[in-house]
């Protein structure tokens, strides 16, 4: 029998910045009782662009430090840290870890109809061939194509969410994926789905788009339970138990407005961290 | 007298990745004789989005790395670090330090005929708002209009120098200092000479481009001549001394293949270090 004390811990969630808010986002809608710490790299944004050794060792501090905080369970918000870290983290905890490639890998295997799956993702997560060996190996039958999309994390983050620029150059990254015949597209980075509308419009009513956050959350969720360690009341205010927390590695205020425009939820305050101490 | 030895140690020129090439492939052209270091610190690039304490924080752990490789003179080729954290890094050193604001400065206030001066910059750069106190201090009447060009960066680092994209966000970025009638504009970010031709076009002819790293080299070359630092002979091929060597946080390839495409002296290889220890 787990004792209340761990099912009452916080969940931790990670990205490299703002973009892992979006998969928070859906964890306080899915399971609105858990209390969340969220960790932003923005000192060290982005990942996506670097090499597997970097986003390894970064991630592995952000890991360290979550555990200082307390946390039951850890949820990789970002893509290319799922691609190119993950077996590495779950070597150094003993706390359940959730990641977004395989629930948003396993969403696209039972979407496809004609077993054509588009990806889209950073150079980091379209590198390491993670979504693209993860379903081969669920569904040997399918045929995947990852394009990498360097430019829409700058795109989004400038807040151009509609614009002809944006359209522009998603329609050029995406123009190869129509050219296939999917049926079916991975948002394989926690940013796209803010720019969810565009990408629609240009794939079409015959593409799913598939958003990893969803997913993951619901994984989250089946986790917790499987595990006993869901939270069974959501803490009130004024408990002293804060439910939701922010932290950041640089630029606290850009991170509050951003975080502010993406969550339904207004967020208090971030606060800055030294990431490279832990 | 200052011994030989000391002459013929290398300059050490960094920035937070591949932009300061421009500087570097400056200081190539115009100080033949000298050996550099150059250092990018691809793992944490980009700086301009992010805040004062975290640019002062990385450069210094830079400055100490390049006092390991014995330089005998610092070039600050990143904008957002010489308005940043240029006092902080003069504090830790006995060696003269030359920075990219400066110079650009001194040359639009020696270029303008009507007195209104325009720089284009990250986010960083245009929040300390350095370049117009510079100005202001040397040239009283003078009126400075400063514009953050947060998407410039990327779109350089894509590859996407002669694009119609480019051409849009850079019309909207330049449009409010075309509207004031500027007749200088300073390339405040090191990306930005490489898409020189594009901001020259939009801003028409009668307007003078000012790129520091050309003002940079300058003033290097003076000053090393008054300190008597230069030095005397192009170190050969053979003698054991590499007349130019490259170091980076993250993503040796990544950075060699920009390198080769920047500079017209082909780099043989980068090594990655890693830049927190220091």
């Amino acid at each position: 029998m787990i004792k209340e004390e761990v099912c009452n811990r916080p969940i931790g969630v990670f990205d490299s910045g703002v973009g892992g808010l979006t998969v928070a986002r859906e964890i306080m809608r899915q399971l609105p009782n858990e209390r969340i710490v969220y960790f932003g790299d923005t000192a060290r944004v982005p990942y996506g662009s670097k090499s597997q050794e970097t986003i390894t060792k970064f991630s592995k501090q952000i890991v360290r430090f979550l555990q200082t905080q307390g946390v039951k369970a850890i949820v990789v918000a970002c893509n290319s840290v799922s691609a190119c870290a993950l077996d590495e983290l779950e070597k150094d905890v003993d706390i359940p870890i959730v990641d977004v490639v395989r629930p948003g890998a396993k969403t696209a295997i039972g979407a496809t109809k004609n077993g054509r799956i588009g990806v889209i993702a950073t150079e980091a997560t379209v590198g390491s061939g993670i979504y693209s060996r993860y379903i081969k190996n669920n569904s040997p039958d399918a045929t995947v194509l990852s394009k990498a999309c360097p430019l829409l994390v700058p795109l989004v983050e400038e807040g151009l969410w509609e614009d002809p620029v944006t359209d522009e150059i998603a329609g050029r990254y995406l123009a190869g994926l129509i050219d296939v015949g999917i049926d079916t597209l991975i948002l394989g980075c926690t940013h796209y789905p803010i720019i969810r509308s565009t990408i629609g419009r240009i794939m079409g009513d015959g593409v799913a788009l598939v958003n990893p956050a969803y997913e993951t959350a619901r994984e989250l969720k089946e986790l917790l339970q499987e595990k006993g360690l869901e939270s069974r009341h959501r803490p009130g205010l004024g408990t002293g138990t804060e439910l939701y927390k922010f932290f950041v590695s640089d630029a606290a205020d850009k991170f509050q407005m951003f975080a502010n425009s993406i969550l339904t939820y207004g967020i208090l305050s971030a606060k800055v961290i030294n990431i490279d101490e832990y």
